[in-house]
């Protein structure tokens, strides 16, 4: 088959394979993203349907508009306009999942070889979604906060990208949260620069402790904001947002004709009627709950059972904690070698990393399994530990 | 804003504009390619949304695997079987519409300015999905039975395409189905130069006349075939399918997951509970009743307002009829001065050409406007006719 380049040269889908693992008998998973699924406002979302379909069934089978359901698109604003940036109707757009939203962004800005910024290391799908666009990715160096302004800026004196990609909330993969003074420096760096910055905020509503910091769409005009209903409601539902400027969402939209023409209706119109009639505030203090409760149990775990041979984060919030293990050199060959043989898989660094390196770390997620399915994985990772030489 | 390069060169999105038009009081739309929305199995889809949730609520709203959700898979390849080649789980994907099919083939396939054939003229979504790629889209002359092979073949003496996209049977915007000995010769052609052809057929069930011809697919193994759900029950439900080789099924499913992840679970899981628990054919016959009904009356009202003003074809199937009107020159110009103003609009001709001529063709919709609107909507095509000077 002749393929377009891009596809000549993929690597090997490592997420896909991973996630197919997860599914084998016996094997505890903390590689996926996965929300808790016992946790889903199942009968609900079932009240939620029937009501469209009782209410205006028809309407929401036929075809629609590119922009999304308008009603859902006005509660998502009210809920942003909290912010100090007001928007309106026209500043926003539905999207298949928010990894569409990505995939869109990316359509409408990369030309093959424009040069795109993102964090180090960076969630794995953002990836995915530019990787067709066949953009020169380039990695800002980061620390506990987030990315270091002083090193962004050292690459926009030599750099024209196309825009910065950051997840400032319990970041994907490492549970950190950008600073309040890191974002005031990052977003003076970007006016400097005139840089688009791509907000990608699937986690925020996840916090398990502090106060939020203000979104960076509220602090800079040059925000392209990316929301999602998977983590604080379904995945399955598969609704997703765009925030930015009225141009922007334009070309979005256009972009999104060409490629699914509109997203589900249906679910479009059941998330409203949840956030409207049900008690999304509820639910959302539910997973908090449930979810701090886990990651404590996963930061207890691994100090009782693993102790010095990890460094971790404690993440205050989101679904994710990043290891550092000093007494491995690469946790791909570790996970391979080891870990799976005792039934239990995480993702190696190594593939959040846009040069591939070799890492000793890991992420790990906590929200998708027991207390006690936690503190056994936990010990099945000590144990592969204890058995490398 | 710089966006990338295929965006500063799109052409004005006529298509949203139409639609946009088509939801003002008193407007009779011909320009859809809308299903009748009173004729949704909504209650039927209700139950099965309900019996989803009941049965597999919390699996359903969880992420998945992007190939799509297996029973379903399996539920079509058993239909597509009945046909010459047999097919297995690893050849066909879901989509979220058969649009992101024709993105996601696309993608895979397109690197900038490969060459891709279409037929002459084609379905207008498809260039919005091929045209972020940046192809260069050759036409291929056809008549009223399809692509004609000895042009095809004077073109691929000298070209070497990606793809031949083509709509075998009710094509959008014709209305025309590919005769039989075209589809032998067309593939016959193939062969000999190693085409890829994509077949789209989102209409072939809407069949109103006549015995169905084998697909594409069955008479030649390099075919990537694109199904849909949505003129046969709902499009708001938003899934479709590809099958095609296991090697290109999983290129299609890397490139999705970059794409969207995978496609909303419960609208998957309730389109496989109503073609496995309610009367999928039922359904289809009355559809195929009320829509020959409706191609009826679009015919003799042109014939008793618009008599020798128009040439028309007298589709075997499908939502349209293409008119040419040989007492204008131009039916884009003709529905901006004349048609809108009363209140009937269709979409010219010109767009569903990939070089944009000047055409005095039209395509009409007559499946999504009962019989007496059609013949209020073809009187007022007259009306604006009898004004044209």
């Amino acid at each position: 088959m002749r393929y377009a380049s891009w596809i000549s040269e993929l690597k090997e889908s490592f997420l896909g394979e991973i996630l197919k693992t997860a599914s084998y008998e016996d094997v505890i998973s903390f590689a996926g993203g996965l929300p808790a699924q016992e946790l889903f406002p199942k009968d609900d979302l079932k009240d939620c349907f029937n009501q469209v379909f009782e209410e205006d069934g028809f309407m929401a089978l036929q075809y629609a508009e590119a922009l999304g359901y308008d009603p859902l698109r006005a509660w998502i604003l009210e809920q942003i306009n909290a912010g100090s940036k007001t928007k309106t109707l026209e500043d926003i757009i539905i999207t298949t999942g928010s990894q569409q939203g990505l995939s869109l962004v990316a359509q409408i800005f990369i030309d093959p070889s424009d040069v795109i910024l993102v964090e180090s290391p960076t969630y794995l799908g953002a990836l995915q979604a530019f990787q067709s666009y066949k953009p020169t990715i380039l990695m800002v160096p980061s620390d506990q906060d987030g990315i270091i302004p002083e090193d962004l800026e050292e690459i926009l004196k030599k750099q024209n990208p196309k825009f910065l990609y950051v997840i400032p909330n319990y970041q994907n993969p490492t549970g950190r949260i950008m600073s309040l003074q890191r974002r005031k420096d990052l977003v003076e760096i970007a006016a400097k620069y005139n840089l688009v910055i791509v907000e990608d905020n699937p986690y925020g509503l996840l916090r398990y402790e502090d106060e939020a910091y203000p979104n960076l769409m509220d602090l800079y005009d040059n925000v392209i904001y990316l929301g999602s209903f998977s983590k604080i409601l379904s995945p399955g539902l598969r609704v997703g947002y765009v925030i930015a400027k009225k141009e922007i969402i334009n070309q979005l939209a256009r972009a999104k004709e060409g490629m699914d023409l509109f997203s589900n209706s249906l679910a479009q119109r059941a998330v409203f009627k949840y956030v409207t009639c049900k008690s999304i505030n509820e639910h959302i203090a539910k997973l908090r709950k449930a979810y701090t409760a886990r990651r404590d149990v996963m930061l207890s775990s691994f100090e009782k059972y693993i102790g010095d041979w990890a460094k971790i984060n404690r993440p205050k919030g989101g679904l994710f904690v990043w290891v550092k293990i000093e007494k491995i050199k690469d946790s791909k060959e570790f996970l391979e070698q080891w870990a799976q043989k005792e039934k239990v898989i995480f993702v190696p660094g190594t593939f959040f990393y846009v040069d591939g390196r070799i890492s000793n770390e890991m992420r790990i997620n906590f929200s998708c399994s027991s207390p006690e399915v936690i503190e056994e994985g936990v010990k099945r990772i000590a144990q592969a530990l204890s058995k490398v030489k």
